[in-house]
Parts: C-alpha cells; structure tokens; sequence
C-alpha cells in the first residue's frame, strides 16, 4: 500500500477552528495544501470567501454542511428546506461540488419516522442540487451522535437512502471516525462504490473523554485508517481525503503549525 | 400495550454499585423486586452469595459477566477462556441460567481479527456451559465502546456469531442502551428470536456528557423503550427486565430509593 498523494490532502476547515478563513488558506498555500473543505459559518459572505480561496490557489472539495431535516412541525421543515436550498446556492458560488449532509436528530422518540422526513427533505433538494453542479453526501455520524445530530448512522443506510435517488447527485461521505467500528464497513464501501463523493480522515483516541471534541490525529488512535483508504480506493474513489478534526487542543495551535502535522499525520498513517 | 408484569422486574446489581450485596438483596426484598442481575466483583464467593440470595428470596437473572476473549498472545487468550470458565462455574452455583458475555476489544488495530478471536473463545466454552446448564448471552455494544470494551456492536453481528451455536446454549442480550439508534434493529430482534436470552433496560440522556456515565432512569432519555420491549416480547421473550444503570448520581442514593425509582420508570416507561 502506497502513501497517498499530496495533492489529494484537504483540511476540513473545523480543523483550524479558530482562525479566519483568509489565516487558514494563507497557512495551506504556504505548506502546499491544495484543498479545503469549507464550512458555512465561516464563508459568509460565500461570492467573498470564493476569492479568498481562489486568490490563495485553493480549492473547495467540500461545503460542510447541509442537513438537519426532521423537525417536529412542516413549517420546520420547509425552513430547513428553504436553508439547504441556501447551502447549495452557496457550494456553487464556492465552486465546491460537493454540499455534506449531516442529516439531523428526531425531534421525539421516532427514529423511523425521522428517518422518512429525512428522505422526504433530501428529495426536495435533488432537482436545485443536480441544476447547480453540486452533488449531496449523505455522511453517516457515529451511532453516538444519533440523539443530537443525525439519524443515518452507519454507511448501509446512507446506501440505501442514497439509491433512492440519482448516483450523479446523491452518494455517501465515508468518514473513517463514523464508520470504522461497523462490522459492514467493507462490505457497505464496495457497495458504494462510485457514490463515494469524499473520504474523511481522523482518530479515534483511546480513552475517548468527549463524544465531540476527542478526535486525534491520524495515526494517534485505533483506526485501521489505511485499510479504509485502501478499501474506498479499491471502489473508485479517488478525489480529496479531507482531515476533519474536532479537538480543542488542535484548535489552540497556530494553524500553520497544525497543517504541518496534519501532513506529516496524512503521510505516515493514511 | 400494556405495562410489564412487577414479577419480570429485575435489579441489575451495577445499579446500586456501591452498595454490598446483602444491602441491595435486602432492599429488592423490601420493595417487592424478585429478580438480581449479578456482578462477578460482587458476589465472592459464589457460594455464599448464592445463599444470601435466597435467603433473601430473590433469584439470578443473569451473571455479568464474561468475555474478553481477544489478547496479543496465545497465552493471554487461554487465561481469558480459563477465567470464563470459572464464570460459567459462578453462574451456575447462582443458579444464574445466564451468563452475559460482553466481548473485549482488540488488542491492536485489526478488529476483524478480533472478531474472529471472539467466535474462537466461545467455541471453547459452549460445552462446559451446556454441561453446567448455563446459557452464554453475547451483549452487543454500543458502538461507542468498540476501542476499548467490544468489537461486537451490533444486534446483526451478535446474531451471526450466536447462529454458529446451539441455539439452546448461545444467544444474545437485547440492551436498549446498546441497540436503539440502530436501523437494522427491530429486523434483527425479530430474527433473533428465542435466541434473545435478555433483555436490559435504562436510558439515552440528552446531553451525554460521559460514555459511560451518563445512562439515565428509562424515560429519562430519548429511547422508545416501550416500542423495542415489544418488539423482544412479539420474537418471544418473556423473561426478567434487568435495569442496569450506570449512573454516578444514581450510585449516591440509598439503594432502597434507588431500587423504588426504578420501580416508578419500569411501569411508567418500560
């Protein structure tokens, strides 16, 4: 198994936290980082934030994120729609091509009745989505997030919801820090094959203090990260691995000294 | 659906950890609680608990627990079988009918070697089980607890290793806990059947601000506990309820209170 590319190597912009767009990008330029993935509440507004990154040689692979569909009245709802619709808009004017989902919890005790809005919500976007160039990844999170953030929890059911709708606009995010426990993992990634739209990267950290904010480095925790790799590639995928980590010690550290780890963490362990 | 029957109540001993075991049996007694799920660590020598057990006219639900069968050496994997040994030689002094085995982790990155680790121990201990007249429960884990407790999380998984078993002496142990943010779940608790050998219950508590910590009093939380006992009961299971809560708050309060809010939760959300 060979290392992977530099060129492939994206920061998830949740990794610098704390700095400004224009610090991060600065920071990527300067250690031969090619992509980001952006996130919404730090584009704002998008037309601008779209210059910032192209001015800096950049590109977006993804805009995090879209999502959170079920809500207890269809006035909800319909606003939640109105703000993908928004998401979408504003991937394009990135010129990310892809918008991740995070689907959302259940407003009450009924997963399977979230479950249906969230397909419900995701059809609603599929026409506006194929229009504007931007494809949907539905990212399963970690059963733990399933109370507080999303109701799709493993990749055979991001599969399945997936398959209900065009493979040239809905796929699957495969984050090594969500899927890696699932004894389908391997067999629900060749299923995905080419609706593999992005391919996340982090550890999971022995012990685990936090649910949200205990992600490690690649190659600090106990993911078979390159197996994973190996496995996405083995399906077709073969664009951007975005490191995505929620930890705040990261996010005390300048941000160029955080991408020189993140490269040298990307180089030995994914 | 009807409330469960006061007689299928059972007091899962990690529930008023800090109390001795005299203390707890005797509060079950006073508040009319039949049932004991038992801890190893609290019932040396088995002997002895045993009488004080019935002395107190209680009886053995389940003995937690056995398992962790993966290890870095030979060696290390026979000291795990030779102890699950003696476990199965507790739960029948018990007269526990069920031993509750939860998995391990694996000793490194690989957890499909892990996996076949688990299968090879329970092989290992089926016939001293069946010849002891103790029934082997594999508990699915949360998968939250994959790194450092199980490499078995899930409901589907558990029923693929059972099914390579006599069903008479191997099945699995439904704990809402573990299995409820799961789509496959009522599918696979439908398949399992007669194999569901328990059935625990607590509560997904929002937020949860510890992994293991935070388990809440049912209908505390956000689990259809209901909804998920049916569906146990429609596969056949009508057996002891155990309430197995771990809960540091919980551990503060005389076990006798404790043991009369269980009592409140089981027939207001069980």
């Amino acid at each position: 198994m060979t290392i992977p590319a530099l060129s492939r190597l994206s920061l998830n912009q949740i990794t610098t936290e704390k700095h400004s767009l224009q610090e991060t990008v600065d920071a990527c330029a300067r250690e031969g980082v090619g992509w980001l993935g952006a996130w919404r509440h730090k584009i704002e507004p998008a037309a601008t934030a779209a210059k910032v990154i192209q001015n800096a040689g950049l590109r977006v692979s993804s805009l995090c994120r879209g999502g959170f569909f079920p809500a207890a009245t269809a006035q909800e709802r319909k606003q939640r729609i109105e703000d993908n619709l928004r998401a979408i808009d504003e991937a394009a004017t990135l010129n990310a091509g892809l918008l991740v989902l995070v689907c959302g919890p259940a407003p009450d005790r009924d997963l399977v009745g979230a479950r249906a809005m969230v397909v419900d919500g995701l059809g609603q976007l599929v026409d506006h989505a194929s229009k504007s160039g931007v494809r949907l990844g539905i990212e399963p999170l970690h059963p733990m997030y399933t109370a507080e953030r999303s109701v799709v929890v493993t990749l055979q059911q991001a599969n399945e919801i997936a398959a209900l709708f065009s493979a040239a606009t809905v796929g699957v995010v495969v984050d090594v820090y969500h899927v890696w426990w699932d004894p389908q993992v391997y067999v629900e990634i060749a299923r995905a094959g080419r609706r593999i739209f992005a391919f996340h990267v982090s550890d999971w950290m022995v012990p685990t203090n936090s649910l949200l904010m205990s992600r490690g480095m690649m190659g600090q925790g106990v993911i078979e990260i390159r197996r994973l790799r190996q496995a996405v590639e083995e399906a077709g995928y073969d664009g951007p691995i975005e490191v995505e980590i929620f930890n705040e010690e990261v996010w005390r550290i300048p941000p160029q000294q955080v991408i020189q780890k993140v490269r040298e963490c990307y180089l030995k362990a994914v």
